[in-house]
């Protein structure tokens, strides 16, 4: 997922930089700067999570007091858990970069990731943030998905062309995750940013409905981070504004949207944290998409299907236990099937008379598979990407703050 | 939690045999039949989980039919997942017993235990039955605890006594399980049988109640199995029936369950697959039980709390976002604490202002504590008890079919 450095496309207005502040690493970028000119209008989602950082506080109550200007993320130190301390800590780091630039504090938004419950040091802000505003370049984008990293292996970032009317617009967009990954409204951070000009009610339309086929179908290990945040920014560099969802350039801008969200929480699952295996959990025959969505999570969370899949191991007795405690009311179990790939391994409730453990080892010793699920009680379906769990996964977390 | 093997109590009228009936484990005894008098009154709980196993099915089926005569319980295979198949295997296994001994099929009750999806093999059951049926004694509670385990590390028995009028009745448990721990009715399987003579309604009611505070408030990994199932017999040796929920001796019948249950459920959350730490979530200030144990769950099942567990790390950060994440409606997070045991991590919503790492630390490092949560918004309350998630939990499930 990660693209060799020359294969992005920049985005007409829209320059950032990044700086080694030293929040928290040591000899490397953790700070980034993104600065849109007037005019830019955005949309955003954050975390539901009730215990959200201050800087997801902080970068909701100016986007609604103002149009934004300027992004300001920081890699880390997730500023969550800081109470009243940590939103005053936010809010001056918003009013370093508004004194610095002459714009108003509302019009800086703050984004935080990193370690949960140490307060914010504003002195690496104020030592990199002079340097940083002075470098801003259209060019800085793959530098920008290498700062927001954190257990991350590998940036995330994607481009995208599509049509305005007659003109070429451009969408690109960066992400970081790799665990507490099980976003109820974005995941971690994702940036996006096009040169197309579309009034913000449809800005905003446009990136939920991408975000539910995407961030929010996504899970690494069922922990919603309290700092998640996506934010689509669109420059109007390129004239010609998007005003009616009727518009076909608002079609092909929810389309680009959809696609490079997508690519970006696929990047994250395969990203995940010890994660060896991409998995596509599709459940169908569900009598309601939350249904089929429930069913799919239970699945994707549990640790003895996550561990059976980092070994390869087609256990398929743990998916069955899995749906079974899926709190489906009335569950039919003799018409449920289970699916590898294209390999049937349970039908009528028990082993398919075809099924071969071969068979069901050859699909799982792959590095990209779906396990599909037919609950035979309905229409509805849902498809979430997951991982599994390995050792690594243990080792990464029981490390992380040491 | 495993006794010596001279410091158990015999239960009068129950006798018990084990076997090494090479059902998957070679060496080992892995079969277990108790044989109980005439007028013995019986109590189960089962399964929640919609794949209940085939021998569930059955005990259900047989225990609606008749007052049971033989226990008949196998390591190694757990017949779930096994359709129609499974179901007759179950049954003839019973077979077998009613033959051997004269009594009717529905007087024996299956239990298995082991790997799902695959057919039970009957041979073994033929070949092991007539000797075990021939050494039945009361002397063998040990043995079976052993033969009972699957990637249990140590045998789970228990032993109490407790007055019936002027006589000292006594209680003996025995369970099994260590992984796929997070019952919903009962867990894994547990055998109780008591002397006592008890009318079959008031077993039940007395069961019912030890479960929930035992079986039903621990979680290893969140995995519901297909298996569970719990079952207390009363033999009726002692005479002097209990009969009435006033009589103080169902009292005293009562809380030596309850004594009995916790105590073995204990020992399969400290003997969880991997398990270097037991832990106690205790959340308080809740609107309601079901709240409560709401946000114990979730905390119990986050992989980032559990693997911060097992490393010893004090990252509260991880407790908070998982309380955040607990789907409570209109959480005013700045009422709320959280405490290792007596230590003060988290007031107000933010780091308490006493609090040090080297507090948190100190308690971490212990191989039992408390998390407690104050929610700051009721009076309702739950506890639960769960363990870490360690590298050994994933090598465990990693290998365990091979």
């Amino acid at each position: 997922m990660s693209l060799p450095d020359s294969d992005f496309m920049p985005v007409p207005g829209l320059r950032l930089a990044t700086a080694a502040a030293g929040i928290r690493y040591r000899n490397r970028d953790d700070l980034v700067v993104m600065a849109m000119p007037e005019g830019t209008t955005a949309a955003a989602v954050f975390t539901r999570n009730a215990f959200c950082a201050a800087p997801v506080s902080v970068a909701r109550e100016h986007l609604r007091a103002a149009a934004p200007r300027y992004l300001l993320i920081n890699a880390g130190n997730a500023n969550a858990g800081t109470g009243t301390q940590g939103l005053a800590d936010a809010r001056a780091t918003c009013a370093l970069v508004a004194k610095l630039t002459g714009c108003e504090v509302t019009q800086v938004l703050p984004f935080s990731t990193g370690v949960i419950g140490e307060y914010l040091p504003l002195a690496p802000f104020e030592a990199a943030l002079p340097g940083a505003l002075a470098a801003l370049s259209e060019q800085a984008w793959p530098a920008a998905a290498r700062a927001i990293m954190t257990t991350d292996t590998v940036p995330k970032r994607v481009s995208r062309t599509f049509e305005v009317g007659t003109r070429q617009a451009t969408l690109t967009g960066i992400a970081k995750g790799a665990g507490m990954i099980c976003p109820d409204m974005a995941t971690m951070l994702a940036f996006l940013a096009t040169d197309a000009a579309v009034i913000p009610a449809l800005l905003q339309q446009c990136l939920e409905r991408a975000v539910a086929s995407s961030f929010n179908a996504i899970t690494v290990d069922g922990d919603t981070s309290t700092n998640d945040a996506c934010v689509l920014v669109a420059t109007g560099c390129l004239g010609s504004p998007i005003e009616h969802a009727e518009d076909p350039s608002y079609a092909a801008l929810e389309n680009a949207v959809k696609t490079v969200c997508q690519s970006l929480a696929r990047a994250i699952v395969r990203d995940g944290e010890g994660a060896t295996k991409l998995v596509t959990l599709a459940v169908r025959g569900a009598t309601s998409v939350g249904e089929a969505r429930q069913v799919a999570y239970t699945i994707a969370h549990s640790p003895l299907v996550k561990t059976a899949l980092f070994a390869s191991d087609p256990n398929w007795g743990r998916i069955l236990a899995a749906i079974g405690r899926a709190g489906l009311s009335e569950l039919a179990i003799d018409r449920v099937e289970v699916w590898l790939d294209r390999v049937c391994i349970v039908r009528d409730g028990g082993r398919a008379p075809d099924y071969t453990e071969a068979l069901g080892r050859e699909v799982l010793a792959k590095s990209e598979f779906t396990i599909g699920v037919n609950l035979g009680r309905g229409e509805a379906e849902a498809e979430i990407l997951t991982c599994d769990l390995s050792i690594d996964y243990v080792r990464i977390n029981a490390e992380y703050r040491t």
